[in-house]
């Protein structure tokens, strides 16, 4: 395993050096001085290759998601991303490979400030975990769990196109050469909504990213806060690559349950959605409402004002309805 | 994957609810509220199967193990473990195995009121990342780098009896049945010394745990500290059963390079040596001084009043030297 201390190099690499670190990579332990009247936020988000990437993913892209998708869970929380501990586990190492993967994970880690605190690299079958934290203002955060009825639905950004690359990949969509840039860069590259979750403290009284899928992430947003949801189905933001692929239908099918979006999916209370809309507006975050929650506790949705039954895993029976 | 939610059902089971968790398993993420004026200590090891422990390992052994060897961390720092997370990268869910596998960690974290605040299970090839944290007082923690020229060199407990296990397990050591259950319960159930290294925080100088193995662990401190050391081999402690079994030498050998103790090694000035002794013998914890650091940024060692030369590995040149 000598080999594997060179892996430290690597990591030592890193720019960011944060004042509330004391203590970083090199002891048993890293040592942090969170800011006072702070919440600690923390998520941790294992990806194994051929479950969470297929196997030739670039190793960039593989380093960019293992931390992309836990700070998006960092920002469903509306907490500021802070440290990341990196657990690494590689069939051998790669000079080059682990160069690139870096590239990918420092990247982000700059553009955040987020410090790599620590970790572990092992020997065996490709994985990483990575656990991030982050910084929240008491009562100033975001769950799952405070939606009420009445509330609207909202969305960043636009879903499905990594759903969408992904069955490129698996051959069973086509896809033009000019279109696969933009779909792959959002199955490969997921930008977190960081800034979107903290500007959303003020204003969102429930937020989940999505990563399973819009329907199933609701569904989480549902039942942690007891309430039902019935969503406009036309209203669902698809990019123009998605619908000129698919149709718009199928498209919207694909978005309802594709996941590895890591958009925000997020309510507001009517009160609220000037407010919202006018900040997330003025940080050039584009946000579409999707619906609206109610009482019922159960998810229903409409298309074109005509309802539209669900079955458990959302898409199918609506995919089947249009074949 | 559906199956895998049904992995929540055990680690929502846990007993232990502490005040400082704002929001547990569950959202995004947890939410934490450490008290003030604390550091916060961060550590994450992974452990794979065939890697960190034998395939056929009882789950149970696992789970402890897998919360020891980061607890031990968090000892060596002088911290008081609070939170974990746990990403478990499992083949299939096996009800059984789970069920064992949480038995071991829900056992430690009880034991020392340590609170799994959340993770993420995944399929692929068995696999465990922890990530512990706790608390130190500001300017109360242990680190490897302040150790002096000059401070005495201590262990706690005795060293070489995970490593006699494993090479009974390999069949390179018989072991007589009345044996097998402490070497293996070494192994298998290792303690991590939380209450010792909370303890050393007023006297010890340097602390690390014992995990690579003593003469490579010294070698972190003496590194990290730019000073050297002098050990007296006679001096190291080891169990009955292991100078039973190798013979004084060997066994001493073993002890130097086995690794896998989770025992701490650390440092104590000359004015704290009677401290330091006194406060760990009251609370049952044996310590044993096995040398001094010097200013040479070398490792040498003697045994019975004469210098043996060590090679980069320990105990290689000295194993030779007694064959």
């Amino acid at each position: 395993m000598k080999e594997f201390d060179l892996i430290k190099h690597y990591f030592s690499e890193q720019i960011v050096k944060r004042k509330d670190v004391i203590l970083g990579i090199g002891d048993d332990c890293a040592l942090l001085a969170p800011a006072e009247h702070q919440l600690i936020a923390v998520t941790t988000d294992t990806l194994v290759a051929g479950v969470h990437f297929p196997v030739n993913t670039s190793p960039k892209a593989i380093g960019h998601k293992a931390i992309a998708v836990n700070l998006s869970d960092l920002a469903a929380m509306g907490a500021e991303p802070t440290w990341i501990s990196l657990a690494l586990t590689l069939p051998e190492v790669d000079e080059q490979w682990l160069s690139e993967f870096c590239a990918g994970i420092f990247e982000l880690c700059e553009f955040y400030n987020v410090q790599l605190i620590g970790g572990d690299t092992t020997q065996g079958p490709l994985s990483i975990t990575v656990t991030a934290q982050g910084l929240a203002p008491k009562d100033k955060f975001i769950t799952r769990s405070n939606a009420k009825a009445g509330d609207w639905l909202y969305v960043t950004g636009e879903l499905g196109d990594a759903a969408l690359a992904l069955k490129n990949l698996q051959g069973k969509v086509d896809l033009v050469e000019a279109d696969k840039g933009k779909v792959f860069e959002q199955l490969d590259y997921p930008k977190p909504r960081v800034l979107a979750g903290q500007a959303l403290r003020d204003y969102a009284t429930s937020a989940i990213d999505i990563s399973d899928g819009l329907i199933s992430d609701l569904g989480h947003i549902c039942k942690a806060s007891k309430v039902g949801a019935k969503l406009n189905l036309e209203n669902i933001p698809i990019s123009t690559v998605m619908r000129e692929t698919l149709g718009r239908d199928k498209a919207i099918a694909l978005a309802l349950s594709g996941g590895d979006d890591y958009e925000l999916l997020f309510s507001v209370s009517e009160d609220n959605k000037v407010g919202m809309a006018t900040a997330l507006s003025n940080m050039g975050i584009p946000t579409t409402c999707i619906g609206q929650l109610n009482g019922t506790e159960k998810i229903t949705t409409v298309l074109d004002g005509e309802a539209i039954t669900l079955n458990a895993h959302g898409f199918e029976h609506f995919a089947k309805s249009e074949a």
